[in-house]
């Protein structure tokens, strides 16, 4: 069992870690809390440090001079923003240091078949946080848990045109997260150059290595550390 | 039975309808809900339609010339926005057209102890909202089911000496709602002129009845149709 569980293990702890957003979206995470993400971020070398734009500020002074990236959420996480509101919220996040913007599609216009509505909307939030800084990536929140599997696919299609990134399953709030099955399906609309981050409901190291195989190329998961030290533990307490 | 539940009924189903904000705030919920949430709101002569930011301009369009009033959330549900965007947001909603602002505390904030910055966050969302229209209603949504007793008293000042109008005990997105015992701390602790707004969990008339009776003087539901065809059953079906 053990030699099986190894040969599963197909990236370093270090490879594992830069695929990580290390996240805290907890209404009640404090100034404290925050500091602390911050600090194992950097001793793991998680990518980035995921927080609530209220701590983007804090975020990126105390990361600053070290690789992990600052990103926030945008219209989190219901989506259901001001729309005009939306582009302004990305373009201060990037203003106050963000360098990833996770933002949820408005899933009620979606719905309701405003297609052109819900691309106007991320198509106004890429531009905001660009202008700021090209260089900026941006994550689309389709909430999975709310689709069918076509809409999923509209919804990737959505993201594509709009200039994003990443698409990413979901925003931890919902009533269901990550899947198998949605990283796959995701993968396989979006094509091999597009990010998909995979997030909601990973807290071992068996499910983000199934999620990796299955497509994703980043993470979302506020258990990064038990992850790194299960991986730790597996690989130290195997012999050859 | 039914005689003491008719006894329990100390409101007319157009006075109850008064102290209820009818609420839709799921992240999927389409134009078309929300036209029908407002049919609803002027059949049924509720106080007020309680949606997501996105839609107060589509909400006031329909309600004008009603007497319902037009209610949009801030900051929601999280509270953890930028401090800075929290007041605009406000500011907005009300350009829009609504007439009442259900804003989230910062809780992360409220834990770490950086109490002035709640309050400062709180008193430019009053000042944003009250500079568009001096007539607006600020409730301030504490979360009731992260905080203990003595917190939720703290909240009840922040709010009260930030110039709200209401306090209310919840999101609706959080792990708990409304309770009986929260609603009566909440009304000792503000006083007879203050306003308590109950949400979260509410969704039949005896509940409504007993949070009624333990202070509150508005409730937030999504089930205020039913509610109200309870109480409509109850009054009819019962001899002398």
């Amino acid at each position: 069992m053990n030699t099986t569980a190894k040969e599963h293990i197909f990236l370093s702890k270090a490879e594992l870690a830069g695929l990580i957003d290390h996240t805290l979206l907890k209404p009640d995470a404090t100034p404290g809390d925050i500091l602390e993400l911050c600090s194992q971020a950097i001793s793991f070398g998680f990518k980035a440090v995921c927080v609530n734009p209220c701590y983007t500020t804090l975020v990126s002074r105390e990361l600053s001079g070290s690789a992990v990236r600052v990103c926030t959420v945008v219209g989190f996480p219901l989506g259901a923003s001001d729309p005009a509101l939306k582009a302004v919220e990305a373009g201060a996040a990037v203003q106050d240091g963000a360098s990833e913007i996770d933002v949820v599609m408005n899933l009620g216009f979606f719905k309701g078949g405003l297609l052109s509505q819900v691309q106007e909307d991320l198509v106004a939030v890429v531009k905001a946080a660009r202008s700021e800084n090209p260089q900026v990536v941006v994550k689309v929140i389709l909430e999975t848990c709310l689709l069918n599997d076509q809409e999923k696919i509209v919804a990737c299609r959505l993201a594509v045109e709009a200039g994003a990134d990443f698409v990413k399953t979901s925003t931890g709030f919902g009533k269901g997260g990550a899947t198998i099955q949605d990283v796959a399906l995701l993968r396989g609309e979006v094509g091999p150059s597009f990010g998909v981050k995979a997030a909601g409901g990973i807290r071992n190291l068996q499910t983000v290595l199934d999620i990796i195989k299955a497509g994703a190329n980043r993470l979302g998961t506020s258990s990064g550390v038990s992850i790194l030290l299960e991986h730790s533990n597996l690989i130290e307490t195997q012999p050859g």
